[in-house]
């Protein structure tokens, strides 16, 4: 039985292994996309790998590594995930996803079975936005969906993403072009924390991912007038702190207004101010906004209606409003096929499992952009917790999930 | 006639230069409180006191510079102001008051008059509160108002005042103890721009001032969840930044709603976000808030409402607010017979004058204090601006104000 080949021990030693690394005073992960703790994180599956005998492993020119057990298949199936994490994120963010699918293929490769396609180990560079303030860098990369300008975007002390690549050690090639063999690609799965409540709160230990919620994000720079603040009067302000409190609320209005069973999200995640003081009035801020929804159509109509919002604030309070879209990214809906192999795979191990649709973005979605046959599977996030030193999720549905997977290399991809 | 030894050119000279210390991309100065730019515009002025003969030099153990023509002398007239700048300041803030009382001096000086009290000039540390939160450092030591915790405070990165002292090259010593002999002090004048519209909007040329509005300050700590932006429901979160937005709205509401005559002004100048990503809701931030007025119960009013509204936010949202009051200081009234002193001094020298409350602290208003008969001239701020590269005033002003300074002297402390 592939089950008896899952070890709960195994997986937990190397999350620990892994919470080291980039591990934070409060207990959380700092573990940036190209930044050292990304590169000995990599070092560290690596090594674990090397220990499996017959595996094969390539690193990409802009360091994705893929590992398979048979580098002469013709058609494999892929499964895993990220490394990094934001700032002081938590330890099971991406990382679990890439630990249960080495379990998975290490099961299989343990058993007697011999998977009519066999699997590949990925392991994606640079998932998260929190560096350069755009996600899955890695997986866009490996497929072919990065274009030459996003080589060009800054992290938050102007290094460009083709020179901390440099600086971590690769030397991007060929950009625009995919780095992996598409064709060989049959099929790709991922595991990953729910970073939501569902199946926290109904008790269920396996999500199988039925769409993924895609962000359109923008930076808004608001621009008044330094002035001193208490030789001038509040009515001959120009301050773009309180212009953008006022457009920060509006943000949050708008995703209360239009909210549908949580389908929309409306999210300023920071503010930075420019030579802000105790004794100024503020000239110069900016700040993100993240918006989400699994309705495209939807997403559009709400995103229009915050930039109106933010323009007539700006325009009433004499602040410049400089509008910039990072980036707009569709919703998927992943395979059908794939989504129903993981549910009757779930049914057959006897563990609880529900459809979902997924809040944030992953990896995933980019491979079933190309018309990959492509699953996903989630594990409790317990209390919802994610991006955050307090993720957690029981052993129980880590084994569970990883069983699945391990079931679903070995029936095959539908 | 003294007027006659006024040089425009000589203190345009000194300000073109001083303004090259910490000159920044956009025209301004950064000088910090304890920096070396703040070390190299005292060693500047320093220079051209030592080309004056007779000039006795004396710097106190926390680096405050006094300089007298008479040190023998048991009471002086101490005229000056402040060299350190808020961050990416203008270049006359503080620096002009200075050059404008070196030039009285010298004037006198220059002159065959010799007045009965001589003039000792006075050069402060580290009025402007941009790098440690609090104001008015160096004419608190000076004068026995600082206390040993004052020493204590911290700057963005964390480096304590009295550590900032040394490394400028200070050891202080009998902390809270005054570094001056006051009784030595038969009054002090200070020269400082407006900062607001008033003079320049009645093409004033120089400002009596009656009065100084002083701050009230508090810092205030907002903490809630930190959570995945697209899998966290509206209705789940507990968002640091949304719930200071909505605070910073309400300390602007306030201080439109109370706003007499400009006589009220409420400040959020910053905002401080702690590892905010654009993926991720807010679980911590901190801004400040500065509070003035001419009339202290009135204040204190206003201040009890901004804490109170404020911690009505904090529980309607579940977010946790800490909240310091940082310092709190009485406005002060001037010395009447000084007022009279310096308004009659402007008539006699032909020059526009008018009376006018500082919207400002100044270091005066802690001389004043201590019931030592204090004055305060301000020239024009161009458009009022303050705290900023635009800062500018007329040179008709700037010599009618030193003239009116050079008479006073002349004329004795009334």
């Amino acid at each position: 039985m592939i089950e008896s080949e899952i070890s709960r021990d195994r997986m937990q030693r190397r999350l620990d292994r892994l919470w080291e690394i980039g591990k934070t005073d409060r207990g959380g992960v700092t573990r940036l996309a190209y930044s050292e703790e990304e590169n000995d994180a990599f070092e560290y599956v690596l090594e674990e790998i090397s220990a499996i005998d017959s595996m094969a492993v390539e690193e990409d020119s802009i360091g994705n590594v893929f590992a398979t057990t048979a580098p002469e298949a013709s058609e494999s199936l892929y499964l895993g995930s990220h490394l990094d994490s934001v700032f002081n994120g938590g330890r099971l963010d991406g990382t679990l996803g890439v630990v249960a699918a080495l379990e998975a293929i290490e099961a299989v490769e343990a058993s007697d079975e011999e998977p009519e396609i066999p699997p590949t180990l990925v392991l994606f560079r640079a998932e998260e936005s929190a560096r350069f303030g755009q996600a899955m860098i890695g997986s866009r990369g490996a497929l072919g969906l990065l274009t030459t300008e996003d080589f060009s975007v800054v992290d938050q002390s102007n290094v460009p993403l083709w020179r901390a690549m440099q600086e971590a050690g690769f030397q991007p090639e060929n950009l625009s072009e995919p780095t992996l063999d598409l064709n060989r690609i049959a099929g790709f799965l991922e595991l990953h924390i729910e970073q939501g409540r569902v199946l926290d709160e109904t008790s269920t230990n396996v999500g199988v991912v039925s769409s993924i919620r895609a962000p359109v994000r923008y930076r808004f720079e608001v621009l008044g007038d330094y002035d001193h603040s208490g030789a001038t009067p509040m009515s001959m302000r120009r301050d773009a702190i309180a212009g953008a409190a006022e457009m920060i609320t509006a943000v949050e209005e708008i995703g209360i207004e239009f909210d549908q069973d949580g389908d929309i999200v409306t999210t300023v995640g920071d503010i930075t101010v420019s030579e802000g003081a105790i004794n100024k009035v503020c000239g110069e801020l900016s700040f993100p906004v993240d918006v989400r929804s699994n309705d495209r159509q939807f997403r559009d109509r709400i995103e229009e209606r915050i930039v109106s919002s933010l323009e007539a604030i700006a325009e009433d309070r004499d602040l410049v409003l400089n509008t910039e879209c990072i980036n707009q990214t569709d919703p998927v809906e992943l395979d059908e096929d794939m989504m129903e192999h993981l549910l009757e795979t779930a049914e057959s191990i006897g563990t609880s499992y529900r459809r979902l649709p997924s809040g944030g973005g992953h990896d995933a979605m980019n491979v079933q952009r190309l018309n990959i046959p492509t699953g996903m599977l989630f594990v409790p996030s317990v209390d919802g917790v994610s991006h955050n030193p307090a993720e957690e999720t029981s052993e129980d549905a880590i084994e569970d999930a990883a069983t699945v997977f391990a079931r679903s290399i070995v029936d095959g991809v539908p």
